[in-house]
């Protein structure tokens, strides 16, 4: 070998013979005897990555009521949300902590009892438990550490990727801040979330549709000693949401609650949400318009036409304040506003489409 | 070993003793060579991952501009701006492709030349002429792939992970659309992003302050037969922008846009920016005053006091434009706005802050 650095070698291990799980089935016991039987007895730095699926399964975590009204009790907060045919999707805050689709709730691979299931509503908590009955059936002594995963969507990023939705016994941040870079200069803003990356590298070997929820990840340092007290080095310490999220909502959203109807709200399903697909300008402008008299003045009159909307008051004011309602809910739609005034107590709106770069 | 299936094992293996790389290196060779030295030499199937920083260096990608001005040329659009002291950071969609911070624009680990570095500006073609030199170096005739890292942060999720930004000989969805899962229920939208998958994994071993920019990902099936024909699977189709992209801004940004003030324009620094930190209530006020009044009629005056603002015009239908304005730029901030009305051509604003759930 040429240089005096060894390579370092790390395995993703998908683990073989996981039968079906079932409500109350002991998930370490299963574990461990799929592991001891592939002749992958777990040792110390070990690092189990689970899917959140059959934890779910294990912990009775299935509802059998609809889907959407399971998604509404998951759900702590909306960010986005689009019609897609007579369903609407939405990114959501979910009870689980991370921002997803669905709120975590899955419908597909839930076994032969139906319903749906819901992700832990302590993520962290089930993987410690996890842990906790791994080390006691394995008897290893020294750092392992559990991943719960899920799947998710990502903004400007095509396709999905697995993520720490839970963990315990494992350094889920690498934080580079206090350090220097190669040449000496201080590294300011390198936090590496490890977990996440563990999880996606996990994935690869488990597979969605191949029955292998579970893989085992060999070689890596950052499994600890123990379970340890609850701390930011928690999945939960992975979320991102409050005043450090810059994308609290999407831009349409965002708009629209300016205006008083945020995602999520009665108000927003009544005025229409925007699809999925692209639409003609016909249904944006008729949303422009109920969007632009809800909570405008009760005495402005709205009548779309076309690409047009004209705008009547009984008060120079609630003139002021319909049109430009109109003209700010046009961008919630991807339109621009022309605005001719035909007279003190009216005003013609034709849109068209904003094109501001890729 | 009790089941039919095997274990699936993939190595990822960080590459031992590549030197500092300098402009004009044969990237291909320097890999070659550690890989030899190593013991590692490429066999079919494998995929080499390489950090950007390194491809970027070997192809004189560096640029002895101060770093915004650098940041400025690989800006293609900007989706959020913070202001960070005297510093403005922002994500963007970058001319290399992604939305990232900084577009990329790298000053840590660049070695003793200075400058900063910028990304190739098409990453999938940079991946591939570093496929085809391996390929002729490495003698390798099957499957090889190369993924061209780099990293970023993620909307929701603390710390940043690696991601492939330029793949050559890689599938880099894995699409099952088609599919069924396991209890033969279609899989209606899950398509992985395998190639951001491999790039998260990769970075478990290579490091960001190690000096390890290389990882050999073995074992995987998603290596091809060769470079093949531009398409979807180059690391270009894992950028999510356009219609498809629900996050085109942050919501703030979003406001700022509607009312006439999109991100990155000099309006907006004029304005001023939000900061990363929390701010007390009168910068935010003040920037309530400047955004309402911009674009507003011309007879709209303001002024700014204590967490309030009081706005007159020279007629009932600019008041009634600027008051609107106002109540929306206050959203913008996080404020929301009671309006008193003090007269025909007066209206004083008062501002909470918003609490709409975590």
């Amino acid at each position: 070998m040429s240089s005096g650095q060894s390579p370092t070698t790390v395995e993703i291990i998908a683990v073989p013979g996981i039968p079906e799980i079932t409500d109350g089935v002991d998930l370490a016991w299963v574990i461990h005897d799929a592991l001891t039987a592939a002749g992958l007895a777990l040792r110390s730095g070990d690092i189990v990555v689970v899917a959140s699926k059959v934890v779910s399964k294990a912990a009775g975590l299935r509802r059998h009521v609809p889907r959407d009204v399971a998604i509404a009790a998951e759900t702590v907060r909306v960010v986005a949300e689009r019609a897609a045919g007579d369903r609407i999707t939405r990114v959501v805050q979910s009870a689980a902590g991370p921002v997803m689709a669905a709120a975590g709730v899955d419908e597909s691979n839930i076994g032969a009892d139906g319903g749906v299931l819901v992700l832990p509503r302590d993520p962290d908590a089930a993987a410690a438990a996890l842990l906790t009955s791994l080390r006691r059936v394995s008897a290893v002594d020294g750092p392992l550490g559990v991943i719960i995963t899920d799947t998710a969507g990502r903004p400007w990023r095509a396709g999905v990727v697995d993520f720490a939705l839970g963990s315990a016994g494992v350094q889920v941040l690498d934080d580079h801040r206090q350090g220097v870079d190669a040449d000496g200069r201080p590294l300011s803003v390198t936090v590496i979330a490890v977990a996440d990356e563990i999880a996606a590298a996990a994935d690869l070997v488990k597979g969605k549709a191949a029955a292998r929820p579970v893989a085992l990840v060999r070689g890596l340092p950052w499994a600890r000693g123990g379970v340890g007290p609850r701390d930011a080095a928690d999945a939960a310490g992975l979320v991102r949401t409050g005043p450090t999220d810059w994308f609290r909502t999407g831009p349409v959203e965002a708009i629209r609650a300016a205006l008083g109807v945020p995602p999520g709200s009665p108000q927003s399903t009544d005025i229409g949400i925007p699809s999925v697909t692209a639409e003609p300008v016909a249904p944006r402008v008729e949303r422009v318009r109920r969007l632009a008299l809800h909570g405008a003045p009760a005495d402005v009159t709205g009548t779309a036409h076309e690409a047009g909307l004209t705008l009547r008051a009984s008060t120079a004011y609630s003139l002021g304040v319909g049109v430009t309602r109109a003209e700010i809910a046009a961008a919630a739609e991807r339109l621009t506003a022309r605005v001719e005034h035909t007279g003190d107590l009216s005003a013609d709106l034709s849109f068209s489409e904003i094109h501001d770069g890729r």
